[in-house]
């Protein structure tokens, strides 16, 4: 028989240990920071039906679908993202889930775009979305999930850029640009800012949307205003905007009731800012949007991003269906993380390890090791009899801080030997006891 | 625009909050569990090249396969287990993973089979395998992972049933049938023994293999056989068996063995038992192989199933890579659990829900959620401002314990009214830490 080559799809990707436990650990950590806020987790399915995903989807994504015809003639297609998932969901059990409705979902999603570094076509994407309420409060409580999670995972400095979409709809407005398709087309040019530039921004708008030099530098005067210092200068400073139409009126006063929400908390101001080049790219979203960056890191673009929307489930019913929701790259900030320096990379989940000296002590090392794991203490037993040398090897390759030796003598007095592969030190024969209390201080020592 | 109809396919499942909350708490616990044994995660991608997939499935699998051409004309599928995928991982990364290589996997798998009640064509596997070891002691430890994430469940009365290739084999071999093909057709069939029962099976081995009478007695007899009472009597019962060809007695020498290393343990001797009808259908298992039935629920069938093989990566190489795993049905586990009435089916992962009779109350709602989340105590602010008795009426649905509620004079005041939804004791403008106290005495009070 022919052997088949192993290998996986271009854009597609496998996570070895210590990448696959960094992984479980940091969603693990997220998703105690969603349960405490009150958001509740929900599943979907990875397939659905094909119609179910692209009315909602952008051409560009059409394009992108992993979409074929399945057993039964059905044509289905594998999730792009968990928004659209979402307003299938709220639609079907509107009458099971309560509104206001807060779910996070935690999941792969597949889109078939070119690859490139740090683009996947299969990506993990973690969503959170308080759905069915306009209040203000919802808005300020994504924001405090987007700090509470960052702090969670031991990032302290990092800036959520806030806008608002009535603003952005309105500078256009107010400079000349009214219809839908051209508001959408100079948003998402101006959404380039951080890529390409002014001068970049401003040749494009002039290509593609045949502005006058004139519409063009006020677009870019207006957007690239940025809040700097504290809230109520800035707010004084852009009072005047108010006045240009009711879209950026709404927007401001949107955003001043934000603030007013958050002012009170004891998140650090300087983490969220206003800054009217933020536009996020979807035509879904209608009211306040951010983007979250980090400061150390601000190459890496957006970690979090997100924003209010006045209708998730227009394709799926007539029923007006607002809600405000944010969406973490995983891949994104796991990368982040590891260049950060933030990321535990350890290649097994458990403190010590037992090595036999002979087969016929393996029973009396498991007994150790279930002895161990009641005291909390995550122990792994070597399952071969080899050179200690060999056994050792593998304790270091896989980063074990303790090595516990069941030779003759040990299986007899019914003792142990542990050794400490830090330091080098090793206790002889000593009481299981004694060895739980070295290997518990050690990790106490750690966690401080 | 004409609407969609929000639905999903058949055969696949959304999860509503209660279910995916208690869903997402048994996975947390299980990968707790694997990881105590030094366990550790590894991800491999939800599609695959169909070639990486197909060789090694079973000609059934080939047609419940999710096959199609992707954008690059690639032929693709949807993975249908996670042990394939295991068995390319560790081809294309040998010289990466350290062996003997322990590693668990939970994921999606899809099987295009007819939908049935229980069965889903995408369902979770948990699985968890110890590679590269022929070692009793990895057996011995897969049994203990099994045990133990059944205890962790709360799950004390369940039988991990035994049996071994060897045995079966050679039990076949004694009766006469002696090539692969009617040996795997045979065990195909005694595999149903639970479903069809003696006479059901008698008459499918007559039909299917042409076997005399004689032959189906004695092949019926002796796969028969179960453990009763004490393992060294049940070991002097079967001796005789040994004798009859060197297939057998490999397999009672490997159980033999197996029972060992297990004696020392604190496991309870009466929750795994030697049965020869146990022949998992799977064709690569070539050792000791299991099932677990719950006792309470024995009609459900196996948990959790797996086994000991003896070339996993047969399809991409010529290195011979032995291994023994298992897998939990976590679906099966799920609907298990919930009839037991071991499942917490809880709406909210919080245990308080603050609201506010004015908007201008919700800074300091949002101060208060925010401190509470501090000592731990998980909390969700209430976004609208109803009248009270709608709020209730949420907080009741979602079953929460605590309601507290700011209205003028809390606000006013900096305290807050605290209501015990159960008893409905209600306490009217009291301090933080007053309330604090009591909800975490509560907290107390239901985890003893």
């Amino acid at each position: 028989m022919a052997l088949v080559t192993p290998r996986t799809l271009s854009g597609f990707k496998d996570r070895l240990p210590k990448e696959a436990l960094a992984k479980a650990l940091l969603l693990n950590q997220l998703s105690d920071v969603f349960m405490k806020f009150g958001f509740v987790p929900i599943e979907t399915p990875h397939l659905e039906y094909a119609d179910v995903l692209v009315k909602q989807g952008s051409d560009e994504i059409q394009k992108e679908l992993y979409r074929f015809t399945d057993h039964g003639g059905r044509d289905v297609a594998l999730r792009f993202d968990l928004t659209v998932p979402l307003a299938r969901f709220i639609s079907q059990y509107k009458n099971e889930v309560n509104l206001p409705f807060k779910r996070f979902a935690i999941g792969s999603v597949f889109r078939g775009e070119r690859a490139q570094r740090g683009r996947y076509r299969e990506f993990t994407q973690c969503d959170f979305d308080f759905i069915g309420s306009d209040s203000t409060s919802c808005d300020a409580e994504i924001l405090q999930v987007i700090y509470a999670s960052l702090n969670q995972l031991g990032i302290d400095e990092f800036t959520i850029w806030l806008n608002h979409r009535g603003i952005l709809d309105g500078i256009c407005e107010y400079c000349g640009i009214v219809n839908d398709k051209d508001i959408n087309s100079a948003l998402r040019i101006i959404d380039k800012f951080d890529k390409i530039g002014k001068d970049g921004v401003a040749a494009e708008l002039q290509k593609e949307l045949s502005l006058s030099g004139k519409q063009v530098e006020q677009l870019l005067e207006y957007t690239s205003i940025k809040q700097q210092g504290d809230s109520e200068n800035f707010f004084k400073q852009i009072a005047f905007m108010s006045e240009f139409n009711e879209s950026i009126k709404r927007g401001i006063d949107d955003l001043k009731a934000l603030y007013e929400v958050l002012a009170p908390l004891q998140m650090d101001r300087d983490t969220y800012r206003i800054n009217f080049s933020i536009a996020r790219g979807l035509g879904y979203y209608t009211g306040i949007v951010y983007e979250t960056t980090l400061n150390a890191l601000k190459s890496i673009g957006s970690v979090c991003s997100g924003g209010r929307y006045d209708n998730l489930t227009r394709t799926f019913s007539k029923e007006r269906m607002s809600g405000v929701g944010a969406s973490i790259g995983l891949d994104r900030l796991l990368a982040a993380l590891e260049e950060l320096g933030l990321l535990h990379m350890n290649a097994t989940s458990a403190c010590a390890l037992i090595v036999c000296m002979d087969r016929s002590y393996f029973g009396y090392a498991h007994l150790l090791a279930e002895t161990f794991r009641r005291s909390k203490v995550p122990i792994e037993v070597y399952p071969e009899i080899n050179k200690l040398k060999k056994q050792f090897g593998y304790a270091n390759t896989k980063g074990y801080e303790f090595v516990i030796v069941i030779g003759e003598s040990e299986f007899s007095s019914k003792t142990l030997t542990l050794k400490n592969m830090a330091s080098s030190m090793q206790m002889n024969n000593i009481s299981f006891l004694k060895a739980l209390t070295l290997i518990q201080e050690e990790k106490e020592d750690r966690t401080i």
